[in-house]
């Protein structure tokens, strides 16, 4: 199912509409300020051919919007500019992380946005809110509307990359204490997320990084300043999910170290236990042997005097490793 | 057996035809908008030379022509750009990546390609595409007949990358499963061969980066949005090998983890065992002892006694390694 | 509680007053050279909102202020440089790292600090320095007060760096001497905190490079020079930061390396004593045997011989091990 | 013994002759188009000193031949460039990688070439090959006679190079097969040979990147296209060295990992043999006690009974095992 | 003590004299060419106030000399370049590294050196060198007279950079032949070393960089060419310095194999040993117990039998062990 809206502002006003099919689309007021079109669900490749047709998309736009596994980037076409991201959400009680494209074309007075739809309008909120804005900005530009759009993303990957920092803390506690085969899925699963989380972030900063500085007249002045802002977000994002990745690779060696330290602390524990008994045991197997001629078998004394003989071994043997630190 | 075949484009119609020998390629027409001849098979030297005569080719650019281990690069001459690529392609039960080199030379109105031919013809496909492609470009440019080239490349390089990733995702599932000798040789395989198809892939994307920033005038500005966007396809393949060989790094990691901790496992069984059966068998020795005077041994009540002095230490020394959750 | 004071300096002197809500402000002499005004605590959003409108802050620098966790980042507006920084401070017996938020705006001829303040004003002490500067810079212009505020914070980082150079070396010993649990546990923690310390300096050293060479007029020439003092103070405390990370990685190695070869010589202990007693016992039992028709048992020299044989093995043993370079 | 030679060229033919000392130099035709000297053995000081008067060389120049350790490097003086390289070779059974150093000072038509001498004269074959070459660049240009002697460093690279590809795979077989501490100290003597090897390419990438890209006269542009091809050959060659040292840190995983899973086995063939053994001698112990009255002792089905009941006990663990998959 | 030495150049001779205090310094002929002024001891804080007040040095530089952790770097004020180094030297047997700072003003016909004086004066055997220089610059200039102060600190670099490279081959050995303990140690204080002398280089040869490209007046493009050599050379030194840390590195993987090899070859003696004689002191214990009816016991060919299978499970053990080439 294939959703199209549309935000027109006329000046003074924020019109929005549900649209059906291209007609509706032509027979959207041509004469406003900013459009805003938004369509949901690309499966309808004819569609999407009508709306390139109408907007006079570059061909290389319409095949990336057919291409379901079409990549971050952002590319600059004569009169507009074409963006593709990756919008990350965590589904589920493991909380796994799912991935949906969403494409942006930004031209000086319209923004069409392309979402795969599986996880319904990340928009809607933006709708709400662009009206309220104050800014004089806001009303007159694409841009900044688009900057909005923006904004949302990197605000949903802010709240990702919170959920693995905790996931970090939790996995610490959990090596620290009790180290099992579950640590260590755990702590998997986790840098395979930040590389998942990364792969989608460090794409989206290099194209805030083109779009607030190219000097299109796309973006005016006034408004790059508030991709630069964005820019300093994902920035910042990319250096958390760095750290985070350095975390990671702290419990990584945090659990190998650990690991040799218990491994080493049960061998000296068997080793302890051997090294007691294995000679004892020895004695009393001498002492076990049938030769008829064995004159401390005789002995009154034979019998307590070995026993003590066993004692002072062990305590020996006991000695020793305490000495050596070993428990 | 060296295969030559020609492709023109007179301004309406292209017209293919396969060619015998040098002679064929001065009958060729001299007055077509666009050229491409493709060469299967390298070992005749002279038909080599003869083209590079033909054509003009630099003196240099035959040298790299009769070398067949000539690396990926692209050289900016006068009047054409000479590029050599390596193409990938798996082969046999075990999917073993092999590699063959190919050559392109891409003049204003000419492109010609050098195949070394073990693999067929890559091309194929290509030609019938081509005349049904509506966009004007395509039927004006040697440039946008180089670039379907080199989408065809590109196009087998990312079949190869999801091949990776496949197995990836199986060797995870067999590592955190059963981890045995052969996952860690069939990892250090998958590593070789991620750094076998990077080694292809950043060449490719370092040429593609030059051939859509040159302002040659062999590709035009209109056509450069098309090595453009192969470049995009190039930087996106490159971050997936990088992340690929991450997450191979990781599954080193998390087999080196499982590894200590199952050889921790087993020693905890060993150690466990030991403890409790050791001290058992040494107090069964001592009562093996054949000393005439041993008073436990008259006693009726010595044998019960013993085996319930036994139990205890039994059951002391499980209790003790279940408090240290070694079981 | 939010606390504002304002310091400001008129051609001759320094003048400090407390200064009671945004009215405070309003009465401030607009004719003097520079002014300083502090501001501790954020929580009241109105008052932030009053001192933006004041001093017409641009709204992405209200955005930032009401946000707590904004990332250290500069911005260069128009008429005014928006610095916001990472405070470091050590607390409590196990000296944990705690960081709070400092933004700056810096203007011709004011300069504004927004503090959290919970660790109180950390910039006590230049008020009564300032005044003693003898520099004529310093009596005139904003950005050389802020130089003083950012070396306050420069020589904060430096106090931590130093406490972790001294961790770092007693870690060291720790490992040498006697490496437990608690060594891994508290070299895990050291690089955390390098990571955290890192995370605050490096954006800090790329703030003032900026600043030192941004050719804005809010900065003069000769005060740069000092930002420039600044900036390789940073650059060096980064290198700092990334020699101890690389000492502690060193720490890491040493401690596994310690590890692995105490499971060895552990090993060798348990080997040993298991390889001399388990052939004597051995033979202990085979002579323990029941059977009627054993004929050395008969022997009156079966039993010294017995046991010289078994000395003679355990002195084998003991030299073959020996010999082996295994005690 | 220090050896000079002198290959001259006239406009039509090569003239090729040795030299004895100074004075010969000072004899040789002075309006030749290109003249080569080749200088065999840096020991006699005082040679050189008359050499660097004789061509004006910088005190710079005298100072580096000279000294036998100097560095790989370029400088580019107001007439003339001076090159240090450094020149591989691998001699005895074990394939040791020596190394040499040759200077070339490159004039606008002359080029003097310094070799310590060890090894013999590489250039050889170049001497030979240089009246052949049918270029006309060639005989013009001391660059172009330089380029031919670059190739012949590169070209011996290549051989070296492709020596440690062989070493690779060899090792890898080896470490997959049988791991032996002989594999560690290999693959140790690779990485340092890699590491070698890399040292000297690397510096040379770097020089021929310097002299394709200067616009000095003294590498005319029609030759500047050669060293182009020099510097692709370089980059590729340092592409391989690192690709190798990746390859190597691979087979050091391999084998960390293989190690690893041999003592996992070792170990569990130790724990169950353990397992299964140390109970049933434990029972047979508790029958070998020799307490008066233990009644099982007496029954004419205790021993069978017994026998049987280790039976089980031993298949049981068996079991126990098998479904741990340990065997 | 500090000790104050000026050497000057009045266009044809060098005049050597040691000087008293400030007033000293205030006597020196004004009209010379230059003025090579050596301060060793920094402990003397007016002193260093009254030079900086002759020499009108920047404050900056001023509060750089009296703070003793000062760090490399090179500042260019407007008449003058100002640079701070670190001298290393080892001491004791053990070799330890130490450091000492030094600072040099350079004029346009005075240099400036402040030396901390631990070491002794490091300058001594310039000034005996320097009258001795035929070269013209020489005499004219503060920079070349700086530049042979910055060759005898790069020189002093080589020797203990030669020495690391000692102690790797020596530790190299070590590992191999017999891996102890102390060789841990001995590599851990290594890779210290490097990372401490990696500290010192690395801004030597960023600052030499600045000094060889800046286009200042305080160097003249005939001496640069000196300070390019010197680049040369420090960019040598890091890249020797990286290579040792690989190096380093590679030991540390060597000794991690190694000591993994060996745990892995004393566990299969372990595992032998245990898994031969267990067996066999079962069988033992089984005829050691007291049953009244044991037919085996009677047989006068029990107790051969026996021995006889004891002796076939041992023999199949060994060659079931030898099979899998544990020994």
């Amino acid at each position: 199912m294939v959703e199209i809206s549309a935000l027109t502002y006329d000046g003074t006003n924020f019109t929005f509409q549900e649209i059906e099919g291209v007609e509706g689309l032509h027979a959207l007021p041509k004469d406003v300020q900013t459009t805003w079109i938004n369509i949901e669900g690309l499966e309808n490749k004819n569609l999407l051919k009508a709306v390139a047709d109408l907007y006079e998309l570059h061909p290389l736009i319409l095949d990336d919007l057919k291409e379901v596994s079409s990549q971050p980037k952002s590319v600059f076409y004569d009169e507009m500019i074409f963006v593709v991201l990756r919008m990350l959400s965590t589904s589920g009680v493991d909380e796994e992380i799912t991935s949906e494209h969403i494409s942006i074309v930004l031209g000086k007075n319209i923004v069409i946005t392309f979402q795969e739809g599986k996880e319904g309008d990340v928009f809607d909120e933006i709708r709400e809110r662009l009206p309220k804005v104050k800014s004089k900005h806001a009303k007159n530009s694409a841009a900044y509307i688009c900057y909005h759009l923006l904004h949302a993303i990197i605000d949903n990957y802010s709240d990702i990359i919170e959920k693995t920092g905790e996931r970090i803390e939790e996995l610490e506690e959990l090596i620290l204490e009790n180290p099992t085969k579950s640590a260590i899925v755990q702590l998997h699963e986790l840098r395979n997320d930040l590389l998942q989380v990364r792969k989608a972030i460090v794409p989206l900063r290099d194209i805030l990084f083109k779009l607030s500085n190219d000097d299109d007249e796309i973006i005016s002045k006034e408004v790059q300043v508030y991709y630069k802002d964005l820019y300093n977000h994902a920035v910042h994002q990319v250096e958390q999910i760095e750290a985070s990745r350095e975390l990671a690779m702290g419990l990584q060696d945090l659990y190998l170290s650990s690991a040799s330290t218990r491994t080493n602390e049960v061998m000296k524990v068997l080793t302890v236990i051997t090294a007691i008994f294995i000679p004892l045991t020895f004695i009393a197997g001498v002492y076990g042997m049938n030769f008829k001629y064995m004159p401390e078998l005789e002995s009154p004394y034979g019998y307590p005097l070995v026993l003590l003989f066993m004692l002072l071994i062990a305590l020996g043997m006991a000695i020793f490793y305490k000495i050596k630190k070993w428990f």
